[in-house]
């Protein structure tokens, strides 16, 4: 009367720290891995209750924390593959595997002064800002990886216009040819799979998705996306695929003239419900 | 050199509220609506900054509240096929509009005695537990329904197994015949579109999954959650397809031995993470 | 060159679950435990890096569990002075014990049914709405207890109003005799120490808020949220002092006359930053 | 029967952003202001209804929006003391008002190489790490300036001992004289009132704060507060008194011999809950 269509399961929310003690320098490494699994012998578990292909999700946690002593981090997206490939590897009833890692970034203290105290070697601070995260989908065939970014927040005070759309009788908005932008970009972006220095390129991806915004006076915010997303796959050959999310943060100009007082573009709300919200995915 | 695999955006998290006051009490209504479109026209703002196409989400904002003034809603299933369909009506550049409801519920507030004034008619208590939610999909020739619960969070004292599973030299976990069972809950499933009372529909729903719950004497969350979604196909002909997630909100008895107790099925812990996550889909 | 003012320690968020295994139902109490202790020893610590005085947070977390073991819970106020006494006896150099405890609550799931099976003995449904706590400060000479709510979020159609106020040149707001009026009530209340059935009297005190909020008339926030402390304080002999929290969740009218429409007291948009807040504080 | 201990009220939350439009750059500033008043005047209002000297809270969000368009913004504290001290000369019933400025800050976009172009002008990306806070409590006397600082987020590898701590028989926590060491700080500190350069003073106690935790070989978290604490009142004679929260953020050393591995001070466990906790307030 009813058939699977899908059914996975594994474990959530991994809390991991390594530390390697150079001479020279600590290196602090903290991420959150969950870890997913599905496999034919998994199916009836779930159908009649036999758990006799199941791997315990506290197994699958002890496993993560065995391979995570020994394996050099190198990025978070190749730390993923390694995972999902040594699960599979091990647990023949699985026949795909997908890791994900949200990394929890430190950075070594620094002072803003001269010599060879202004940088801690065994101290850190937390990184603030946009949140990395990897993922791999590892099956017997292939491994399909994605690198992801959220919440990277940015605003620009000029170069931006808003003018040209559909005026109709539910529309209040002003047209505008300078307007105050901000967002808090989330995107993912599939790579290919093979001996890439994946941190170098998430950088240089996040770069070009900071000069898109710094330097195009853009449309819409439509328009900075689709830009942002083209240039990202035509600079970036690993690059095969991405989707970017862009909220618009309204800031909207204050009316402050029942006070009698003109407020030329200088006091703004910032508003976060509603908010525009708009997604694209190009790829080659 | 790039193609527009998927391009869209609408107005998210719109606050809405709707106080029909009747002669013997009042009814509040009060959700969270977002709106989702795409269509031909709107890529040309993406690709070269056109926005001829385009509707301002604050527009679409405006439609939102106009609309419901006038709509006696009934279900937030109906609801949102009511904007979906309204909004497709009226802007024929976009060719696919998904509205998703968020009900913030409220429930009269009620003494525990007898009388006229054991249930007020005018004030309200905010209802706790889990979140409704429902989405349609409206296009120029279909409309799919979608109803969400989220977080409905159950615990059970007895009659929950977990044996039988893979032991190898990871696994750490002793097998039990009877141990303390907790999730939230989350699912969606789509409903047949059609003059449904959706309301009684969803009730019913959970009727069922807290049946299942209640009677099944489970071998692994994995079996919950099957038998949960095949009963639901099984009694209610008007689902046509039901995805649930169960997370296992572990609870760890206590080893007291170093303090010289016995604790015997009594004190445990709670824990958040890591913890089990499992999913099943299933058709007819 | 400086001195301590105040130096306190202890463990925060201890989660906490026991099950009574009656015949004929069992019982789940879940919590969020957090104990904090002061002492002259202690000072030590802090000043010189001395930790013979100090009792490790680990331990605190030990003896929390171990104490709930024996003890029959009858509610969190009388949990919270339990363990602070206990703990102040066994660890002498402390001079001072706080103890919070946040109830997580359940209610066994119920069908809206007749006979037997309406309410089942070993299966529990979170329960929603507002959420309860207790503090107890014990020091050497006394014990003081106080209970907290959080959240309790209300809303009421009519039988409000807010006129009257200053008007001057930066007020916009029109006055009204008739808004819609709605807040997420918390408070605290100091409860006498004794032989008290706490529980008993924290469902009277909600239940006198909830009265008030229902059948009051109120000129403002400040005169809704002055009439519920001082009624607590007169019907209940037990409760010393009395501090309520009242936000006001602003729902405001919209205008729909853009949009050649007549929004008679229906549509609203409810808001959540930035809104009105209130305090009161009320002793005998 | 009953007597009023406190009551005040205000405006919670008011979003704000001001963009000045310099010639070589622009400068954004945004917060999260809250303003909270009392008066004798307005205990009428609590008590009986009379609404005669009570200032709508939305008036108050307009004066703060009005004010804000002409003062030059030096530093959060200078503002939360500019707007406390406009309110209370401008409403004559209000005896005493609390500003909180909560700043949400923004930096320019930079890029990592040399030119003109390497910090652009008009883009800005949202600052991470830790938050700024400043409050001013003003009546018609004095002005208290309190500068507050929430979640510095900081780790360290070593040099970080606990040991000599008293043993029990709930204590299962082993010594050590090598521990890692985490914690998310916060802290706020009383400064004096007058013609400061607060940002310069904030600056600075960061800084100590930093290298305190940097250079202290502590013998314990309450070691390490109270270093830091001392330092700063030390360090800086505009500090009149302050308090320091310091969640020891618990990064377990996991025990991987059931795997026959061994963890020699490389894999942990980053746990969230329970923590310890601990607080120092320090005056001169």
């Amino acid at each position: 009367m009813s058939r699977i269509i899908s059914a996975h399961y594994g474990k959530a929310n991994i809390p991991v720290m390594k530390i390697e003690r150079g001479l020279q320098r600590h290196e602090v490494f903290q991420a959150v891995v969950s870890v997913d699994t599905e496999g034919e012998g998994i199916v009836d578990a779930y159908t009649g209750g036999d758990n006799s292909a199941i791997v315990a999700t506290d197994t699958m946690k002890n496993f993560v924390y065995a391979l995570l002593l020994d394996y050099p981090i190198t990025s978070i997206e190749a730390l993923a593959r390694h995972l999902g490939q040594a699960m599979l590897r091990r647990y023949t009833t699985m026949s795909r595997v997908t890791v994900a890692v949200e990394q929890v970034a430190w950075e070594p203290i620094s002072f803003g002064r001269a010599g060879p105290e202004a940088v801690d070697r065994i101290s850190f601070q937390r990184r603030g800002g946009a949140t990395d995260e990897a993922r791999a989908v590892v099956d017997r065939r292939s491994t399909a990886i994605e690198s992801r970014l959220r919440n990277l927040t940015l605003l620009k005070t000029t170069d931006s216009a808003f003018s040209g759309y559909v005026i109709d009788p539910f529309t209040t908005l002003p047209e505008t040819e300078d307007r105050v932008l901000a967002t808090s970009l989330s995107g993912r972006w599939q790579v290919r799979d093979g001996d890439l220095d994946y941190c170098a390129l998430r950088e240089r991806v996040v770069e070009i998705l900071l000069e898109v915004f710094v330097h195009l006076k853009s449309r819409s915010v439509q328009h900075l996306a689709h830009e942002m997303a083209s240039t990202v796959l035509r600079e970036c050959p690993e690059v095969l695929e991405i989707e970017l999310n862009l909220p618009n943060l309204h800031c909207n100009l204050l009316d402050l003239s029942p006070f009698g007082l003109v407020n030329r573009d200088t006091v703004y709300v910032p508003t976060e419900a509603p908010h525009g919200d708009l997604y694209v995915t190009l790829a080659r």
